[in-house]
């Protein structure tokens, strides 16, 4: 097979489209045949060399994928060759091929295209994970999401309001501000603002009850200064750094939590991996989806051997979405 | 009636046995002739100025009592004159009377005398409320208790064990840790000592999933060093300082969280409330209680006109456990 080789760290034009071994399923797994995987902010990292695989994961980037299966391992029952799927991944997204723990598999969710549900997996676990889990956002409870027009910021914006919570999202400019509120957001704010003002002035100076960040260090005063007592801040990346100064009797005055997650790294089994997590975004997300209120939002759709302008253009900023990466044609996949 | 006044802000001596104006039962109340109260380092810092009594409260200090309701407000179905209970108080302990909300009131635990039960409501809603809702202790993991002698820690020893945890504790001499070793703990850990590395050793290298920290700024990255994946911090004390520094990619990569917590600022009513967690703390601590399984600990009896030498020695340190101070000679009471 073909697949996107880091062929060393350092800037987009690294990712050279090469040949590779083709993968055998192992226990518990199947291969999938990719129709199309997509581009997340890690992937960036790991092609920079910020970000390792983890132990025993593939060397090719991506962490979700779409596509047919094509084989199956030894022990695997929920799923057959020729189920289109798509796929939670630890790597081995940009790849023709692909070998995936069978509990990371999900079934195409109604209303979605084969190509489209190949940017999926990877926000839907995220925001599942983090809002529901990690965040334990309730229904009637304020929400703030940082960076309202990337991948996981699109998609936060309509689970939050899905799930019946009042939606504060951020982003730079007039247009994608708007953009957060086309999707659902109650407010919109700018991120050049004084955040902790804005949202006081958003909540009758209440605060926001669960705050998703993806700065880290950079945001973390304001984003405390801007939760409401009880609340809970959600750290999924670290873009604006990880060492700052923390005053912890502004946390324990108003009883306020901190915490930060990754899904990459978690084991598939066991009640905080991926399989679990996976299992669950399938039960909640995926009928919001087939609902009509959570809808995929792609910003391109760039050929897999083109990864490298894909990777520049999140580079450049200014995606809203996802970036698809084409692996193949999937009108040709359904007709088998 | 007479009551402890803190006369200014200062040393233990500042406190005075002063007459008082009578309690009212207000709507939704009821006073309690006070048996017994308890100290808590919350006391020593509202008489050192440090922690000014919520909005509405009693300056009188003392934030837990035991004793007889001697009247019922408007409003209140679940108590009667006459009743023996303990109650969680906002303040006003440390007095012949009180008055207190119904929903922070409790009946005395079984094979609990009147008296020592006027030291349990504090720990026991404390170590309840920041356990098993914030921490989301689950049987089968692994504690770390801080100050593992005191009334919160002799109290979270054995409620971790009997929830079915494995539980280290720290403290700070031989005859300490043997103490808490005594209450129960698989471990017990020189605070002196390098933590993390004792941990490790106590644990394979894996870490503890669950921490009950009073100490804050001083311990924050030995605490996250000490966790393990998926740990969580929780904060209910800054006896080492507020401010420092925070590496957010330490807990990033190993999903960590960080939880700060107090009991007295809540609310009464909500989820999060005070009636809910006496009510839960009820539930599920009282039979643990009854069935010999936590017991209290208690390092003196002191009469309350005397609490100035209770909390000398409370500064002093060196008190295992709670000290109780005396209102009334409980064997009267119960005469009626």
């Amino acid at each position: 097979m073909y697949a996107i080789e880091i062929s060393e760290f350092g800037g987009p034009d690294v990712l050279r489209w090469v040949e590779h071994p083709d993968p055998e399923p192992g226990q518990g797994e199947v291969v999938i045949d990719v129709v199309a995987s997509a581009v997340n902010r890690a992937d960036v990292m790991q092609r920079q060399g910020n970000y390792p695989p983890p132990p025993g994961a593939s060397e090719i980037p991506g962490l979700e994928c779409s596509g047919r299966i094509s084989a199956v391992g030894a022990g695997v029952s929920d799923w057959s060759v020729g189920d289109t799927v798509c796929a939670l991944l630890a790597g081995g997204g940009y790849a023709e091929k692909v070998a995936v723990p069978a509990a990371q598999v999900m079934p195409i969710p109604e209303g979605v295209s084969l190509t489209d549900a190949g940017g999926l997996p990877e926000v839907a676990c995220t925001v599942w994970s983090n809002l529901v889990v990690a965040g334990r956002l309730r229904s009637g409870e304020t929400l703030l999401v940082h960076g309202g027009t990337g991948g996981i910021g699109t998609h936060a914006i309509q689970v939050g309001k899905a799930l019946g919570a009042r939606v504060l999202a951020t982003a730079g400019s007039p247009e994608r501000l708007q953009t957060c509120l086309d999707l659902g957001a109650d407010v919109a704010i700018d991120y050049h603002d004084d955040l902790p003002a804005e949202v006081a002035s958003a909540t009758d100076d209440r605060g926001v009850d669960v705050i998703l960040d993806n700065m880290g260090a950079s945001g973390l005063q304001a984003n405390l200064a801007a939760l409401a007592t009880g609340g809970r801040l959600v750290i999924i990346g670290l873009m604006g750094g990880a060492k700052t100064e923390i005053n912890l009797a502004s946390m324990l005055g108003r009883r306020l939590s901190i915490g930060a997650t990754t899904l990459r790294g978690r084991e598939v089994e066991g009640p905080d991996g991926k399989g679990a997590i996976v299992a669950s975004t399938r039960e909640e997300i995926w009928p919001l989806i087939g609902q009509g209120r959570v809808r995929p939002v792609i910003h391109e759709y760039v050929p897999v051997a083109e990864a490298s302008r894909a990777h520049a253009a999140l580079d450049a900023g200014g995606v809203v979405g996802k970036l698809i990466l084409v692996v193949r044609d999937e009108d040709e996949v359904l007709r088998g």
